[in-house]
């Protein structure tokens, strides 16, 4: 039998309500410049720790080890889908990030601005990366010119320098495609195809690109350096089974940033919006308690910092977070995880594939007898080192969401 | 998508340096006996102690939970290789073990003299367990007669006792094949045959191997008590993805016994020949820094005297490294591992399945907090327990190698 079949045979309805507070790029490591303290370790969390205290610890691979996610591959697997199985194109992803809503079909591609010699050869595939606001202008033009390619919607917007995304809102159209872009200099736009070629939705697809391409080239070829573009990561939003059918759970999203409420609402989640700092996000969840079972709470600036290599900002994120904590306290959910969607370790600046630490705290998860929620600490947590993909089970667990197995 | 394939899609270029270097069979148990002290734990070791202080530590396991390995197996799953999916035949491992280089396509047998009455009923599967000597002779009468069976070239080398391998030569051949073994006594020997019996090569192969044992038993049918042989675990070399291939990095191994020079082989090592102890082996490895990406340094004696139940020996063994460890670290790699292919307990005085002991020393390791390289330790590093199969993966994550997955 299949795994997912078994969760799915013994999930039990609860009243319970269930917590994942996600500090983006939590994990670190420790290192002799930073006196082998990680910023979890070098941060004052009264709070924290005394939730830590009657938790369960652990860590966290990712996706498998030693790779690295970006916050896609990351979230899904915190919200327990296979990251390998569930492949979401970066065109999504860029889209999500830029705060577009998609609908089932939307084939959403990444762009760029690039420039052309008058042989249409790719000269510099990053049009010697212009100004954002040039990239605004560029893509008002093209959004004026290009509205529709027959019976298909084109949404083309503005991301930062000379990024943006194309999305073609129609009908019996999916990826994955080919990319539009040489990968160097020197080369042609290469025309796209399907990754399946036998899929007649992914040939509509590549058609009207084809045809998009014709229409849009023309639109900006008298502007310098950015008279032209590619793009990649061509695919259709994924189906992905719904987090409530999945869980039995009613499922809130309580994000600040773009992209995390729409890797949320890519599985359903309902997005509650206004929060804008951690302590609006508690309080929101605290408004919303009774109306969903199941919280995601979002907090980006440890992951920021960490890409920054900036070890004090990351450590008072922390502290910052462990200040808010208290508002949460008043109303402690049953099943309470605290985690990260990767390791952002200061010494990297950038997401890593060291596993980060999780701590489960509900009536049943037992005290690790930790004093402090750690990376170290987490290496001697009950929960040893998992699959991120696993959390959602163990969150189910601890709510008395699984009849046994067997006699 | 299949896990390899997305390590190979993320696998960037590198001009790091990385060192995987083996004590054999160095993994230990603690136990009353010795104070609850296993030999690495009871050895002297200033230089590998302050490389652990550096370094993440972690336990592996080296085929699958209770599974005690060989050696073929184990160094398998330390070169990232699937020990269960990836088979390597007996005859291949013994001829390995024996310094034959095998060519592809060479379908190889382990093999040894027998006692046959005059129904050529197997009377002693082990020909009184003969001396080498004896075993020499007999393997040079059979050579000097069977040079040839058809187009296919037969090499027959002499191990220890009454145990030697034979080697088919020639084209269109494949294993494996069923035993030429009866597997006790009172039964005459079996005709081969294909394990799959739809495989012409593996017909090719049985056919050959009848026709050998009509032209080799009239040889030494007067011989006593050496008057037949048995032959087990007829294969060919497997088709193995190469190293440089997988990882996109030039491997060199600096090992001094034949068997570990032969498994590096397999997959494609350059083999650099000369040095005999491990301070020499290390000097190997500074001479040739510059001509390899990867060094694969194999030192023997904690296995050995672990077979012996040797404890005091196998400390020694360890304290004898730690010596030499100073000239490794004259140059380190950019990222070093230490571990073992296994466990080889003084108490099993054998292999056995324990987890062996495994550090990762690179800029982006991250250090445990830990004064030491040993078992207990171990235990408590941020690797956990993971399957020997992704050291490797860690390795080239260390270097990064590893593009991020996903947006």
């Amino acid at each position: 039998m299949n795994l997912d079949s078994l969760y799915s045979e013994l999930t039990l309805p609860t009243k319970k309500k269930l917590a994942l507070i996600v500090l983006d790029g939590i994990g670190d490591i420790a290192t002799k410049q930073q006196g082998y303290l990680t910023p979890l370790e070098a941060a004052n969390t009264p709070n924290l720790d005394k939730l830590a205290k009657d938790s369960a610890q652990g860590r966290m691979t990712p996706v498998a080890p030693g790779i690295t996610p970006g916050s896609g591959p990351g979230h899904l697997a915190l919200f327990g889908y296979d990251p390998i199985e569930v492949q979401v194109g970066r065109g999504v992803i860029e889209s999500l990030g830029l705060g577009i809503e998609l609908k089932a079909g939307d084939v959403a591609a990444r762009a760029n601005f690039c420039t052309l010699d008058k042989k249409g050869i790719v000269t510099d595939r990053r049009a010697g990366r212009i100004e954002t606001e040039v990239c605004e202008k560029l893509c008002a033009m093209l959004a004026k010119k290009v509205k529709k390619i027959g019976d298909t919607q084109v949404i083309i917007k503005p991301g930062k320098g000379h990024r943006f995304v194309v999305i073609f809102r129609g009908k019996g159209m999916e990826g994955p495609l080919t990319d539009a872009d040489p990968h160097r200099e020197g080369k042609p736009i290469p025309t796209v195809a399907p990754v399946n070629p036998k899929s007649a939705k992914a040939k509509k697809a590549a058609k009207l690109i084809a045809d998009f391409y014709k229409v849009a080239l023309p639109v900006i070829k008298n502007e310098q350096p950015a008279n032209g573009f590619l793009m990649r990561g061509i695919a259709h939003q994924p189906d992905i089974q719904l987090f409530e059918d999945r869980y039995k759970l009613k499922p809130a999203c309580i994000a600040v940033y773009p992209m995390y409420k729409g890797l949320a609402q890519l599985v359903g989640m309902t997005k509650i919006e206004g929060a804008q700092t951690i302590k609006e996000q508690f309080e929101t969840y605290l408004n919303e308690y009774d109306n969903y079972d199941f919280f995601f709470i979002h907090y980006k600036y440890p992951d920021m910092y960490g890409e920054d290599g900036n070890f004090d900002a990351k450590r008072k994120a922390i502290e910052e977070f462990d200040e808010a904590l208290p508002i949460l306290m008043n109303k402690l959910p049953d099943v309470l995880v605290i985690t990260g969607d990767h390791s952002t370790p200061c010494k990297v600046a950038g997401h890593s594939w060291h596993p980060q630490p999780v701590m489960i705290r509900s009536e049943f998860s037992g005290a690790d007898k930790l004093d402090r929620f750690t990376e170290t600490g987490a290496n001697l947590g009950s929960l040893g080192v998992f699959d991120a993909k696993f959390l959602m089970r163990h969150m189910q667990a601890n709510a008395m969401m699984f009849d046994k197995y067997g006699a």
